[in-house]
């Protein structure tokens, strides 16, 4: 039914100046490669966009999806597409429909606790504009000075704070949806308690655009907590490393970070971005505590005693901004370090519950040794979460094989601990292969039937999820 | 479609005694009339169930379901009944699906932070089992010591817990669901976070029963507050009580609990459960702080100084268990209270951005006053959700038609001030009437077409939400 082959390819381009006019659509083969990757190196050089275009309202966004629906062409929704499973390759071609131009921040509303947003929004801008108002929106995924609301909504974004404030999903109230039809919806209300009707919202969040458009959210916001502490834990087990999170949670803590880094990472991230970390330990915690000031060191105090109690090597505490603007630095830079072990590094995201980490974390050694692929393994233990960065090059097809069987290995093993694919990534086209083995038959079923639905020409990014 | 005039009453009865054993069926008319009640008020007697059944497990479940499928009977799915919308009366008669059977903790999981729980666990035994493993289920329905978890989740329950830490809707992970033509289902997985594919999970959630009958969840724990303090701020106006909130908030504290009772529900209350309430003030917030005992000190001070500064006339701070509990009995009497005023009692539940809590709240008493209604007004003012607790004779035609037409100006009221229908009630056949009014006629089709698609034979539940 998709129109793969544009025999109207000129219309196409033509069609949308019209719309949108000619500085908002790009239409050379380069500008098209360009926004036809993103952050998975997989980019196929013939699959790419048709025609860029850069939407400055909602209604232009309608006129697209009216013409494209009329039309059988694909639309492929992205923002700044550091999304790492895919979720934004034009697979069939088509519309290339960019939200870097739909990027104000609408309202914020302290009373109400919400702001109002384009998808094109920065999410550390947000958060900034947010700390303005002495407010906190906790959702930051790695690439949060880059990475933009659209697409974290689109894969429900989780990052460090998660554990204790949840993922990108529990901070959407509502949306403002383009529909395959060119139909413009609101979803729910802008109340943050609503129960009038089916939950289409979260239907919408972690669908990759796959059912709609995003082109407006309401989102939640929090009291901003008044300090926070962070700290390193080293340990010279991963055992000890795993007993001393749940120690510190069945403690009554909940850090609002409980973040792993493995031996690889440490010793990568030292490497490339000298701050300190000690490379002869196991593993550490990063550990970020939150709240009153008045409450900080009784919690410190008690995570401080509990992982000495288990056997903690060294803690390493910041005791200045800048000590924790470190910290968190190395943190982040482990995804930017294990690139500069090999030309390509890729990223998986298994999850599992928190019971099942130690044997998730050793059979990814397991698989990445048997397969000879470097690995750096990081992610959010108190969520279950992990990330093995994979350097390799991905232009040597033994390399690239290898990387493959290891990377359904690793399915494997997640979903023999309980667990699943993806716990803030999503699955793109990247695991979309193995989804009948992550989801029972019966709901991708449903799930497919409900696409169909929701998008019963089959252009609203294809080739996602399913 | 559906077989209201069951011509095979006897071979229905037979049938379920077959699958169920006959201690598992009740089928007299007292039985079937009691259980065809829920605590709305409303049950006509022409609307009865033709069956009551007690299942034990899912397999049962699955087989009332291929039972129902094959000869398009009715299913309403219930646990304790407690909801306040109509959502399990059995408008179309056919089978009652009672889940007092089906009332087993199945696991509590300290490390994982999750419990797998079946519907008719009572929400307040939840708490205490999880209480034991020094993890809290938030979720707290007025009527929790009854109320069970089954319902609430069918309805997104909230309670006073809402306003910091979510409602129904932000504990459930996974969730056993039968379909309607008797399919078992899990939605998800165990892992907290997890985006492999579409959110059924939550599409299940607060869809009353009409998209398939939950039989077990897996629900998310947090690890529990050290301590709390409660008190009682007494205002002798509705502006300052919404400004001390909005300073509250604003001064980064985010209380466990902020509840409103206005004049009358105080009144209300001391008249029938005498507790030392001020009984002369416009309105009184209950106030809970939670946390770390070394944070509570300080929260509590600013608290104290904010409700003076917006010209609180009296603070009453419980200093021990008793008064605590004392202060809650108060609170969680209100309903209870109004229903000694008049043989009924009906509760609404609109819901507006919390900026415009002061217009709902002075419109529903011109309301009411309009038509005569005695009200008591109290509620969730964190959350912009208001409850009016209105006494009244139903039998008494000219008081029903008051309260009908009460009822829409306050749903219109809600529209009027961004707000909607229902906070933490549900729809029910009691606001299905209004529901093309605050959602969209384009989400609703999608809604419809969604059930349409999981019920194709319209026997989940009918005559519910749409």
């Amino acid at each position: 039914m998709i129109n793969t082959l544009l025999k109207h390819k000129n219309n196409l381009v033509k069609s949308m100046e019209e719309i949108l006019g000619e500085a908002n659509v790009l239409s050379s083969y380069d500008e098209r490669y360009i926004y036809s990757t993103d952050s998975t190196n997989i980019t196929n050089p013939e699959e790419i966009a048709d025609v860029v275009v850069f939407p400055v309202n909602t209604l232009q966004v309608s006129k697209i999806m009216k013409y494209a629906y009329a039309n059988n062409i694909p639309v492929v929704a992205r923002s700044a597409g550091t999304n790492l499973c895919g979720a934004c390759l034009p697979k069939h071609g088509g519309i290339i429909l960019n939200f870097t131009k739909m990027n104000k921040i609408i309202n914020i509303n302290k009373n109400n606790l919400i702001c109002i947003v384009e998808p094109g929004v920065i999410i550390e801008d947000l958060q900034k504009a947010a700390d303005a108002y002495n407010l906190f929106y906790p959702p930051d995924p790695s690439n949060l000075k880059v990475s933009m609301i659209g697409g974290s909504i689109g894969l429900s974004s989780g990052g460090p704070h998660t554990f204790k404030y949840g993922s990108t999903k529990d901070f959407v109230i509502d949306l403002e949806v383009v529909l395959a039809d060119g139909t413009i919806v609101n979803t729910a209300s802008e109340c943050s308690k609503d129960v009038t009707g089916y939950n289409l919202t979260q239907l919408f969040v972690g669908s990759e655009g796959t059912l709609g458009i995003i082109t407006k959210a309401v989102l939640k916001l929090i009291p901003k907590p008044e300090s926070k502490r962070v700290m390193l834990a080293y340990f010279d087990s991963l055992d000890d490393t795993s007993k001393a999170v749940n120690d510190i949670i069945s403690n009554l803590i909940t850090p609002s970070v409980i973040d792993l880094m493995d031996k690889n990472t440490l010793q990568t991230v030292e490497s490339f971005y000298p701050s300190g970390l000690l490379t002869d330990k196991a593993a550490a915690l990063l550990i970020e505590i939150d709240g009153f000031k008045s409450t900080l060191d009784e919690q410190y105090k008690k995570i401080i005693e509990i992982c000495y109690k288990n056997k903690s090597a060294y803690i390493q505490t910041a005791n200045t901004k800048e000590e924790e603007e470190r910290i968190w630095i190395s943190r982040r830079s482990s995804f930017g370090a294990t690139a500069k072990l090999a030309p390509n590094v890729v990223t998986e995201d298994v999850v599992v519950p928190r019971e099942n980490i130690v044997p998730l974390v050793i059979g990814i050694r397991k698989i990445c040794n048997k397969y000879n692929l470097k690995t750096c393994i990081m992610g959010h233990i108190g969520d279950g979460n992990i990330h093995p960065n994979i350097a390799l090059d991905l232009r040597n097809p033994i390399e690239r094989k290898n990387f493959e069987n290891a990377k359904t290995e690793l399915f494997e093993l997640a979903l023999s601990l309980n667990g699943t694919l993806s716990g803030e990534h999503g699955i793109g086209c990247e695991k979309s292969y193995f989804i009948n083995k992550a989801v029972e038959s019966n709901c991708l079923f449903l799930m497919k039937q409900i696409k169909k639905l929701f998008d019963p020409k089959g252009i609203l990014n294809p080739g996602k999820i399913f």
